[in-house]
């Protein structure tokens, strides 16, 4: 059976998550029924994330094994054909080795958290950033983020229903971009690392966002990763900011 | 009555455009509403722009009298604790003079129309952009927008039912500039004339992208102009990748 890779972009507010729910909808779900209006059966494919409720995709990726031989480029218009109207869009297909995995194979996930501080309520943007009514300190944040790079035991900043073996991880990069907007300020965060814990990027942003804020010293996110106490995280920051942006493997299978 | 200058956005896509009309909902008629509950009693607003069905606010300006003396920033939070769950939110709001006014006061209209050259269907973004499938060319599209810089009788891009006394008006400027991104290219259009005609910026837009696809030639541009003839005109292009993005005044209100 030929294997595919796919981009996948996606709004994730209708969506319980990534993952296939009997009773939910899910991305994987939406993606699995567009593949059985192409090879009529059950098909269970395999992503590098496995996003959470509200949480965006626009660069997550994803492979399915198909019967037939397609030509990527027909299967991915195919697929966005039958995802109509779900907001799931394939931006690329492309064959791969059939021992490719779109999760095994990964070596990086890129996460982009967009929080905008502005007074008013989003309107044409509403469910694409996490928005604070309060001004932030881009350089406070950066100083506490600093604190999160490298390998550590993240068990702060993950969620007590977190599947991972072990809560040790290696962040390689948190970056902050100060973007000024006429209505306010977006603060838009990059996190890269080889893997991510459940709620970790979250977490992670909810706890910067007081430091931000001036509610915490910097100091204090070395402190509270210390602790590996859950209750000492941050709050955790609402979903509709966070996308996961991008896969990265030995060979991208897109170029 | 103390008058106020507010500055106003909106998701155009729930609404059948600005204006106040009887059994449809309208941005006009949200703000009106929002109005009645700080002050009961019926309340008219004027707008800089009356934007039709679909179309977007980013910087739309409106002017409002009220009875009370109100706090500027304290009238735009309780109209936009009003406004929701409305896709509409005042941005600022300032007090004005008596005989300011939101329409005849402005002297420049600015618009911004999001054109995405892109295959797949939009998630995330949807309703913010027009999106194309196929690819377009700047330099042809500016070659083309060039001949529609200064005064010039605008017939053949402005709709049938445009109340205007005049057609001929004077656009100042058509710049496009071109946004690389990991799915396509944004083209944005940015367009500035003391007042625009009705559908005069859609007309434009389509009929540039069919110079930027090659089906015209963009000497193409000057004939249809010189037809003075509404169905010599490209197709008009959707409203969604529309916004107006601002209003220039002799002295700024919000500053």
């Amino acid at each position: 059976m030929p294997r595919y890779a796919l981009l996948v972009e996606y709004d994730g507010r209708p969506f319980s998550g990534w993952q296939r729910q009997s009773e939910l909808p899910s991305v994987q779900g939406a993606i699995e029924a567009a593949l059985a209006k192409l090879e009529p059966r059950d098909h269970t494919i395999a992503a590098a994330g496995r996003t959470d409720t509200g949480v965006h995709g626009t660069g997550q990726v994803a492979h399915c094994d198909m019967d037939k031989d397609w030509d990527p480029f027909r299967l991915s218009e195919a697929l966005n054909h039958h995802l109509r109207p779900a907001p799931v869009a394939i931006l690329r297909a492309a064959r791969v080795a059939d021992d490719w995995h779109a999760r095994f194979s990964a070596y990086e996930r890129r996460y982009i958290f967009r929080l905008l501080s502005r007074r008013a309520p989003l309107t044409v943007e509403n469910g694409q950033f996490w928005r604070v009514g309060h001004a932030l300190d881009a350089d406070l944040m950066r100083a506490g983020a600093a604190h999160l790079i490298g390998l550590h035991d993240f068990t702060t900043f993950r969620s007590s229903i977190c599947q991972a073996k072990s809560p040790v991880k290696t962040i390689d990069e948190i970056s902050i971009t100060e973007i000024p907007r006429h209505d306010g300020t977006e603060f838009r965060f990059f996190l890269r690392a080889r893997s991510f814990l459940h709620n970790q990027v979250r977490s992670i942003v909810g706890t910067l966002e007081r430091v931000g804020a001036g509610a915490w010293p910097p100091e204090k996110v070395a402190e509270v990763l210390a602790a590996r106490d859950r209750a000492a995280c941050g709050p955790v920051c609402p979903p509709q900011g966070l996308y996961l942006a991008g896969v990265e493997y030995p060979i991208n299978p897109f170029i």
